[in-house]
């Protein structure tokens, strides 16, 4: 092979809830290092794994697809989509293949999930609602949500974020419904549920979940990582996944 | 005066609703070109004007002054704050004082408002909710737009947004709602109501109006835009300042 005769060849795709350190460690397993040039651009909260060869064309081609799937069959569901693509474009064509419009009730991230959604042309063939109850009245009057779960559990706790979900399916006539509840900080903060507490439910015909994560940084940065997961969170359910497996652990 | 004791001296507005040209203008009618370096700083939708001036200390920060009164009368309600301030952080102060909480309706800027507004720390001190009604039967279920209404205005109609308004304040109980509903693309547009038809209602104890607007450019571009305008009139009842003055012309 001559240096004039090679092309490079190239593969990426975006991860989102495995650490840098993690993917290198994970495509490490699956790639010798000879194989090809690796990279990571962490565009938080997505990583992308780029894949580069450098070979004869023909060959080229034929390598870097072999090695995209070996990654692939590695890193499963932690790929959410391959080349350029954002989280809520993936959300949508899932949803439209299942004809199962989405329905969202926001606390913490504050419409920064419907915004997202709808940044996508077309998002108004799934996307119903969303719901953004920002004080305790809104949950209550807007949502259904019970002044008893309120008083009891508080207003960033799974019971809330699942009454969340279950009120805005409710409410929309929406197959799936998404929420979050959380302390976005700078302020609001507890010993017991610290700035970045944020719990998301999901509501659908077949399963309803809740989980509770700590999640870290600035106020913005909280509200895009909260955002992130629940898309995700949309996004496997729609392709049937597993939804719980979600989450970006430091 | 010699080039060592000179110091640069500057203050810093932030405008919207005005073209760079016609600040160019109309800030030319109160300084002169010796007077003072006038820059504009365009981050869309916004445009920073920048007047700075060198001259022995004292006097710097003195002649600096003075110029930016004149700006600041010139361009009147255009300035909607000074250094580096988002319009989304000036919105909360002034509902906060007159003890206002805002509700918000959005269809076409899908959350993207709420998203804002909650960027802002201590939002949550006046924003109650923010309804996304991106479905005609989510306007009608959620906000109570009469069907009715839909059918003979469409979606897109200042009669819809008024309808928005209203839902959204007496849902909420809030002081003030703000709604959106338009053609963000880049499909649904038609000859009558084409790409970037955005029509504005802000429903008040005092007030109801409702404005269309033809804005432009891409999808993320006209949410941008609706969405600061949508700010701006809450900041302008907020002020008691009049609304329909508010929004960017080409």
């Amino acid at each position: 092979m001559t240096a004039g005769s090679a092309v490079a060849a190239s593969r990426a795709f975006q991860t989102f809830g495995v650490s840098e350190s993690a993917l290198d460690e994970r495509v490490g397993r699956v790639i010798a290092p000879e194989e090809a040039r690796i990279s990571y651009r962490a565009s938080f909260p997505k990583i992308a794994v780029k894949i580069l060869v450098r070979d004869v064309p023909d060959r080229a081609v034929a390598r870097v697809a072999a090695l995209a799937a070996r990654v692939r069959a590695e890193l499963g569901t932690a790929i959410y989509g391959e080349g350029e693509v954002s989280m809520e474009e993936m959300v949508g064509e899932p949803l439209r293949a299942r004809g199962a419009p989405l329905a969202v009730a926001e606390s913490c991230t504050g419409g920064l999930i419907g915004h997202r959604l709808t940044d996508v042309p077309g998002s108004s063939a799934y996307l119903l609602a969303d719901y953004v109850v920002y004080s305790n009245q809104a949950k209550i009057d807007v949502l259904g949500v019970s002044p008893d779960t309120l008083e009891r559990h508080g207003a960033v706790s799974e019971e809330v974020a699942r009454e969340m979900a279950a009120g805005a399916r409710r409410r929309s006539g929406a197959s799936l419904a998404i929420a979050t509840t959380g302390i976005a900080g700078p302020d609001g903060g507890s010993a017991e549920k610290p700035v970045g507490t944020v719990c998301f439910a999901l509501s659908a015909e077949d399963q309803e979940l809740s989980c509770r994560h700590q999640l870290w940084g600035s106020r913005d940065w909280v509200k895009l990582l909260a955002s992130q997961l629940a898309l995700d969170w949309a996004r496997r359910w729609a392709l049937g996944l597993p939804v719980l497996e979600s989450g970006f652990r430091r």
